[in-house]
Parts: structure tokens; C-alpha cells; sequence
């Protein structure tokens, strides 16, 4: 499924709706948005160009997917659960949380397997949030983090979407230095 | 002013604060956060270094933040004056709307004056939140934009919040090539 910039024309509205309390339901609104604009930039890229690291980059635009995926399933931990990621989490998710910094890079997985893997990770999001409530929202997370004032769960949930969105305009970036590198050689 | 990263980690928190109704108060903290993001990852960058287009980008830092001021002054119009910019000031802010496609692109303007800007235009978009409500902001907006579906004014100022996050992705991008091409040279 690709998504064009019609697309994104034709879904600009952010309002609540069922089973979403008013607010959790604006945040979903939001996140919901961020996702259509993030599958927009990654369009139809194949495994060679997912993969490519562009000179003056440091990541590619699937190491940047796996990412989003991974900070969806690292703050459902965090806000839904009041834990960190345990060692085995830890081990698998590391690579793309800490974009390839420790563990493994994200190399050779194919557009639909990311893709796959994004929304298993915010389906699992969205069943946290339809049981909670505003109350919830605003209240403070239960893990301490170190180095961090206390965040509220509010915060989190905007947090895992300014950061797609963030990567999303990086992703922008690289596939049109990729686009301008194949048409080239 | 300098933001660091431990400033952010203090300011994670989303709370709707007087005189902003609920959902326009989440906004304005969102919007905040945002912006603290933006100066952090603008640092204390000198007027050389904001001009920098990099190899592989099209866009200097400095072009990018005077397009995220343009975009709030846009969107002051669309939203809440229901009507598109004029002759005048559609050449005043065209090089920084359109990122230089057309119109002047943003060349040897200090980092002070850039922010000085940035600051100036929130300030008139905060004011203009501050006198209207959540009812006002569920409503569409009364200027039609060719192509896109009715817009409302939640996604208006949520959109302005999503580009610059986006852009700032891309500036922690052209900051690092940026600083690594200098310590190289």
C-alpha cells in the first residue's frame, strides 16, 4: 500500500473518536496522521535502497523504520507496564532503538517485513490506550528514568510520535539523495 | 540561549496550562516541547555554518528556520483570519515557505535573528490560541485549500508542529554533517 500526498490531503483532521477518551483520541488522531506521512516518505523502496547509507548519513531509511517500531514497543513497556525492557526485549530491540549503536544493524529486511513489524507494534499501542482514560494520560509514568523530570504519559505517547516524525523528515532526506544517487548511476 | 538535551529531559511533561482551553493547552505544550527540541538541535551554530548546504541536501539550516517561523505566519492567516497571505506578504515570506523554490532563499542572516523571528511569530500564534477555545478549534477552517479535504483547525496548528519536528530531523542531520566536515577540514 503506498500512500501519496493526496492521501495525506484527504485525512487532515485531527478529532477523537471511539473507544478513545477525548484526549488519548486527539493523541491517536495525531500519531495516526504521523504514520500516513511516514509510509508517504518511504514510498515503494526496495531492499537495496531501504539498506542504503547515503555518504554524509549515518542511517538508512530501514534502520530508521525498525526504530519507530522499536520506541512504540519500548513505551508500551515504559508507560503501559511501569518497567524498563528485560535482557531478552533488551537483546532483540537494541539494534533499533539505539539506531545500530549496539546490537545489530538493520540490513536486508524487506519493505513489508517493516511494515509488518510497524503496525503489529502501534496495534499493540492502540489496545493500550482504548483501556485507559484522560485521567490515565495525564498521570505520571511509574519507572524513574534516569536523568529525566517526571514524565507523564502524556508526554510519552507524543514523545514516540515527535520522534517518527523527526525521523520521518530524515527519511525524506535520504530517499531523495537515493532517488538523485540511481537516477545517476 | 542554549538548549541541551538535559533541559528537554527536564521539560517532558504535556499539561494544558491556563489561559489555553484543554485541547488547545496540550497543543501549546506540545508545541513547546517542539520548539525546545528545535533550539537544541540548532545549537549555537555561527552564520557560516547556517549557509551550509552539505553535499547530498538541499537545504541549509538557516533556510529551514526561517521556513518553520513562514509556517506559523501561514497558518495565522489560514486559521485565524480564514484567508490566504496576500500580494505582499506572499513575497516577503515566499523564499522561506517554499524553502527557496521560490522567492529569496535565506542567506547570512545571523542565528539571533533567525530565533528572534521564530520567537515572534509563535508569540502572535500563542496570542491568537489564547483567545479562542476547544470548540473553535474542532471547527474547519474557512479557506479552502485546493486538493485537500476540509481541514480543521486542531490539524492547522498540529500541522505546524509536525513540519518543524520533521525539519528538525532533518537538522540534527545537517548539524552532524555540518560539524564533521569542519573537523575534517
Amino acid at each position: 500500500m503506498t500512500v501519496t500526498l493526496a492521501d495525506l490531503r484527504q485525512a487532515s483532521r485531527i478529532e477523537a473518536e471511539p473507544p478513545y477518551t477525548p484526549h488519548i483520541g486527539v493523541l491517536v488522531a495525531m500519531m495516526y496522521y504521523a504514520r500516513l506521512t511516514t509510509l508517504q516518505a518511504v514510498g515503494d523502496l526496495n531492499t537495496k535502497e531501504l539498506d542504503t547509507v547515503p555518504s554524509g548519513f549515518s542511517n538508512s531509511v530501514g534502520m530508521l523504520l525498525a526504530h519507530i517500531a522499536a520506541v512504540d514497543r519500548l513505551y508500551q513497556r515504559l508507560s503501559f507496564q511501569g518497567r524498563g525492557v528485560d535482557a531478552q526485549e533488551g537483546e532483540s530491540y537494541a539494534g533499533a532503538f539505539t539506531l545500530g549503536k549496539v546490537g545489530k544493524r538493520v540490513q536486508g529486511v524487506p519493505l513489508e517485513r517493516l511494515l509488518t513489524d510497524l503496525e503489529a507494534a502501534r496495534a499493540d499501542t492502540l489496545v493500550g490506550l482504548a483501556r485507559r482514560d484522560d485521567a490515565w494520560l495525564a498521570t505520571d509514568l511509574q519507572v524513574q528514568m534516569p536523568g529525566f523530570a517526571d514524565l507523564n504519559h502524556h508526554w510519552a505517547w507524543f514523545h514516540v510520535m515527535e520522534d517518527e516524525l523527526s525521523h520521518r523528515g530524515q527519511i525524506r532526506l535520504l530517499r531523495k539523495t537515493i532517488e538523485a544517487q540511481s537516477s545517476v548511476g
